[in-house]
C-alpha cells in the first residue's frame, strides 16, 4: 500500500484527478482529510504500480510526498520466501549452519603462486578459493588481471586442492568463459548497479556473489539482487565489503549492522569481506570475528604468500600463517553463536 | 615524487630493503631521520611506478604510510595540458566562452512527444537535445528504455530541430549503434567505474559526457576520464550531478565546489546537471544559476511537456515554459561572470 | 497528521490498543485495511503530540513505521509565517533585497591588525566585521582566542569603522559579556546541537547567526533554530558553511542547494560562508558568486591582511585586495538575480 | 616530523622563506628536489609546532600541501603510554579482561521505574546503571530530563542495587552537582566538540565516558579526549555509538572497525553502545556480540521495563527479559575472544 500526502494548497480538482488515475489502475482509496493535510491511502496490490507510475503521481499537482510502504523487491524478500536460502556449491553449502570461508589472493598472478596459496588456505580450513582474473582498478595504468589465462590458473588450483573457485566478472561479454571455469561468479562493488551485467548473469544458473556498492543503500543492493533473480537465477549471495563514509582511518567502513538488517529483509545468504572493508591487515582478524558474531553466513578473506609483492591490495592481505591462526580463533566465536567453521 | 613514512619500529634492514627496491626501479632516495619517524623521499619520475608497485611498498615491513604527491592522472591533468580543452560538437563548442544548455526528457518515450519537446527547448535556446534510449533503473520492473527505436526517435528529432543529441550508453555491446546515432555519448553515474565500458568508449572518437559517480571523489572521477583518454579519445566532458550524503531534503547533494576544483586540476570542460543534483523541479532554477556563477561550461537540464506522465524522473523535470523562463534568467548571470548563454 | 504503518503480523488487539491511545490524546483515526498492510491515518492537530509520545507509538507491538507528515518545527516554518523575516542590525538589514557581506579575520589577534582589516573590508564594501574572540579548535594546544580582550578589540574596530560586529559564543557563561559587545551572536557548527547554549541565547534579543552542524540535516538545523525561537528570540539567521562528506578535495562540501530548500521551508534569512565551506582561498570567489546566484541573503567571508601569519584558518582567508576584487565581481551577479550588494 | 610539498611553481625565494621560518622554530630541514616537485622534510620535534603555525606554512606562497606525520594527540596516544589504561570505578574495572555492561533506561523518569529497572539489569549481570537526568533532544518541545531530581533517583537506585551510575552532562554549570552524584560522567555525541565542556570536565577526576560525535573522525575524537586529559583527568573511556552515513536502514552506522583502530592508536578503554548505533531493538543483540568479538572493553545497552511508554528512545530499548537473554548469549562470545562478562 502507498500513501499520498497532499500539500495544503492542493485543490479539490487535484485530488479528484489523482483518485481517478489510481482507480484507473484498479486500486481503491481512503481519503483522510486532516486539519492541515489531506492524505490518500491506496488500497489494493500496489506492487503492480511501476516506478514510473509512482513518479508520475509524485509529480502531479498538489502532491507533497508519496510514501511507499511495500518493499520494492519481491523475489529477494523474506515475505516472499520465509525460510533461508541455502546455496550448494559443489557440495559446500552457503547459508546453513556452517560458515564457510573463501580465501585467496586479490588477483591471480601466476599458476605457481596461486596453487601454493590455494593449498595453504585449504589446509587452514578454507572452503573456497578466491582470486581475480579480471580486476577493476581505478587507474588504467595498473595491472588489469590475466584474463582467460587467470581462469585457467584458477581451474588448475581447483584441480590440485578440490576447492571450488570464486572469481569476478566485469563485462557481459565474458560470461560464457567465466561460467565455464568458475563455481561462483562475483560481481564487484563498482558493478553493483551495472544493470546490463546483472541481467546477463541472471540468465545463467551459477551462484552469484553480489558485493555491495560503495554508496549503496541496503534497499538498492536488494534491488540489484532482484535484477538477477528476475531473470531466473535465484542463487544470489550478498557480500558486505564496506561503505564509503567520511572516516579515513580505514579504507571503507565495514557496515556489520547490514548483516542483521539483511537477515530480517531477505532469505538470501550474507557474506562479509573484512579485508576490503578495513583495508589493513591488522584489522582483518577482529572484524572477521565480529562478522561471525553478527550473524554472517560466510567470510571472504584475502591471503597472499608474499603480500609485499602482491600485484593488488597487498596491504590488506593476510599471510598464510596469519590466516591459519585466524581460522583457529574463529572456531570458538562461531560456536558461541551456534554456528561452526 | 612519493614519500614513504616508516613506523618508529622499522628496523635498519627494513629501510635498506625498501631503498634497494626503489633503486631497482631507477629511483633515488633522500632519507630523513627524525626524532620519532624516518621518512624516505623518492626522487625521480615516480609516475612510472605502477599502483601495484606502490601497494607493495605500502605492504612492506616497517612502512606506516605512503604519500603519493604526484597526481595519478596525466592526460587529464592541467599540468599535462595548460589550455582549456574546447570540444566541437557539430559546430557547437563546449568549454569556450558560451555556455551551451543540453535539455530534454529523461527517457525517450515516443517520436511525437520527443520532437515536440525538442522544438520547445530549441526555441527557448537549448543547444543540445538530451534523452535516454537505454535507461539505468534501480528496479528491474521499471521502464528500461526503448533501445534502438529510441535512438531513431532521437535522430528524427535532431533532423527536425538541428539539435545535436546526447544519449547514454550502458553496455559495451551497444557502442556501435550509439556511435552511429549520437553526437555525444553519455556515461551515467552508476557506470563511472564500469572500466570495460570506459575502455570501449575510449576506442571511438565521439565526445563523451562522463557523469560523476554517486560516491566518487574528484580524483577517482578524473581517473575514469583518464581511462577513456588512455585509449585515444581526448574528447571528455565531466558532468557533476550530485553526490550521496546524509542529507535527504534533496535527492543528492550537488557539489558545485567541484567546478572550481576541476578547473584547477584539469583542462577538460565541466558540465553541471542540476536536475539530478537536486531531484525537485522547484530547486532546479536557483542551482542552474549557481552552477553558471561557479564557472560551469555547460548545463544539462531535464524538460518534459507533461512531467506528470513522464516515464522517468517526472518530479525533477521542468515544463517547457519554466525552461524558457529559466533560459531568460540565466543570461544576465552568465554575463555577470563573463560568459554568455 | 501522522501515519502509522502496521506490520502484516499486527494483531487486532495491537490495532485497538494504538487507536485507544490516540483517541486518549484527542485525535481521530482513519484505518485503511490493505491487502498486505494496515495503515492508520491520524486526524487532528498532531503538533501537540510530543516526540516521546510518537516514540512510544513507534515502539508499540505491531507497528512497522510511523511517518510524520507535519514539520517538527513551528516558529521557524514558512507555514507559520509566510513573509520573509528581515533582521535589522544597527541599521543594516539581513533578509531584504540587499545582500550584506560579513568580512574579517577568523580570529581576533590584536587591536592594530583587526582595525586595519576592518577598515579595508569596510572600504571594499563589507557591512559587518566578523572575528572570533573565543575560538573552537580541534586541538587543546592551539590558540583558543583572546577572550574578553578580543571583544574589546572588536568594539574598538567598530568604533573606528562603523561596522557592526559578529562574534562567536562557545559557553553559556559568556552570554552576558558577548551581548554587551557584539551586534550578532554567532553559534558555531560544532555547537549547533549544544542545546543549553541555544536556550541561553534564546533568552536575549540579539540577532543570532546559527551555523549548520557538519553532519546536520536541514531539518535538525531548523529544530536548533526552533530552540532559540522557543525562548523568545525570533532574530535567527541560518548560515550554511559546508557539510562533511567523503570528498577530500575541499575542506567541507558547501551545500548550496540548502539555500533554495530553506527558502521554501522557513522565513528566516540564509547566510552562506564559502570560506569554511571550501577551505581554500582560490575557491572562495566562485563559490561566493554561486551562493548569491542560489539566493543567499548574506555572505560571510574571511579576510586577513597577512594570511600566512593568521593564527587560524590562514589557508582560506582572502587578502584585502582579493576581497576588494571579489566585491566588485559580486555586484553584477547580485543584479542578475534581482539583488544588490 | 612534517612534510611540506611545494607546488611546481614555487620560487627559490618561497622555499628560502619557509626554511627560514622553520629554522626560527628550532627545526631542521631536508630538501628533496624532484623532477616535478620539491619537498621539505622537517626534522626535529614538530609536536611543539602549533596548529596555527602549521596553518601559516600551509598558507605560504608556493606551498601545495603539508602532510603531518606525527599524531596530533599525545597523552591519549599508545606511543605515549604503551600499556592499556584500566579505570577503576567503585571497584569495577573498565579496560581489563572482564567486559562490564552498562545498562538502564535512556532517560530517568521516576524513582520507582528506575529502581525496578536497576534491579533487573543487576540481576541479569550488568555492572553499571545508565540513565540520563539531563537529555539532549533535537526538539525544544520534547522531554528534557528531570535534572537534579533525576540525579537523586539515580543515587537512590545505586543505594538499592550497589550499581555505580553513568549519567550525562550537557552544561559546564552542572559539573558540580553531577560530580556529587555520578560515578562516570558521560559526554554525549552532540557535545564531543563542546570544547568548554571538555575542559571543565578535565578539571575533575571522575571517569569520563566520551561518546563519538556523529560525524567525527577517530582522530578528532582522540583530540577531544586529549582536551580532557590536557587538564589533568586521565580517566577517559571512548564510546563508539554509530556515525552518520547515507544508509537509512539503521539509525546510525555502528563503526565497529573503530574498536581495533583505537586499540592501535590509544591506551584508553573502548566502550560500544549498540543501542544508539542501530536504533532498533531487534538489531541490538547481534551488534552487542559483534562488539565484543571486535574487542570492545565494555558495552552500554538501553533497557526499559516498558519501552512503549519510555519517554525517550523506546524503539531501541530492550525489555529486561531480552537483556537477560542477551547477557547469557554474550558469555560464550566473550570467552571465545579471551574475555569474560
Amino acid at each position: 500500500m502507498d500513501i499520498i500526502v497532499l500539500s495544503h494548497e492542493a485543490a479539490e480538482e487535484d485530488i479528484r484527478h489523482i483518485i481517478k488515475r489510481l482507480e484507473g489502475w484498479g486500486l481503491g482509496v481512503h481519503v483522510s482529510q486532516g486539519t492541515e493535510r489531506t492524505i490518500i491511502g491506496v488500497i489494493g496490490d500496489t506492487s503492480k504500480v511501476t516506478e514510473e507510475e509512482e513518479d508520475s503521481i509524485r509529480a502531479a499537482a498538489g502532491v507533497e510526498n508519496v510514501v511507499r510502504i511495500l518493499k520494492p523487491f519481491k523475489l529477494a524478500s523474506r515475505e516472499f520466501k520465509k525460510e533461508n536460502t541455502v546455496i550448494d556449491v559443489c557440495g559446500v553449502t552457503v547459508g546453513g549452519r556452517r560458515v564457510p570461508v573463501m580465501a585467496g589472493p586479490c588477483a591471480v598472478e601466476n599458476e605457481t603462486v596461486l596453487t601454493s596459496i590455494a593449498k595453504k588456505v585449504r589446509d587452514a580450513g578454507a572452503s573456497f578459493l578466491r582470486g581475480g582474473a579480471y580486476k577493476p582498478r581505478t587507474s588504467p595504468y595498473a595491472f588489469q588481471g590475466l584474463g582467460p589465462e587467470g581462469l585457467k590458473h584458477l581451474a588448475h588450483a581447483r584441480e590440485k586442492t578440490g576447492l571450488p573457485i570464486v572469481t569476478e566478472i566485469m563485462d557481459p561479454r565474458d560470461l560464457e568463459v567465466i561460467v565455464e571455469y568458475s563455481d561462483i561468479i562475483q560481481i564487484g562493488a563498482r558493478n553493483m548497479q551495472n544493470f546490463r551485467l546483472l541481467l546477463e548473469v541472471g540468465t545463467c544458473r551459477k551462484p552469484v556473489l553480489l558485493k555491495r556498492g560503495l554508496s549503496s543503500t541496503i534497499k538498492e543492493w536488494l534491488m540489484s539482487a532482484e535484477y538477477i533473480m528476475s531473470r531466473g537465477n535465484q542463487n544470489v549471495m550478498l557480500c558486505e565489503r564496506g561503505i564509503r563514509t567520511f572516516e579515513t582511518a580505514t579504507r571503507n567502513t565495514l557496515d556489520l549492522s547490514a548483516v542483521p538488517v539483511l537477515k530480517q529483509l531477505t532469505h538470501l545468504p550474507v557474506v562479509v569481506d573484512p579485508s576490503h572493508g578495513v583495508g589493513k591487515r591488522d584489522l582483518v582478524a577482529p572484524m572477521a570475528k565480529a562478522a561471525i558474531a553478527a550473524g554472517a553466513d560466510a567470510l571472504m578473506i584475502e591471503v597472499h604468500t608474499n603480500p609485499e609483492e602482491a600485484m593488488s591490495d597487498g596491504e590488506q592481505s593476510l599471510k598464510p600463517e596469519q590466516f591459519e591462526k585466524l581460522m583457529q580463533e574463529l572456531k570458538p566465536v562461531a560456536e558461541a553463536v551456534g554456528r561452526e567453521i
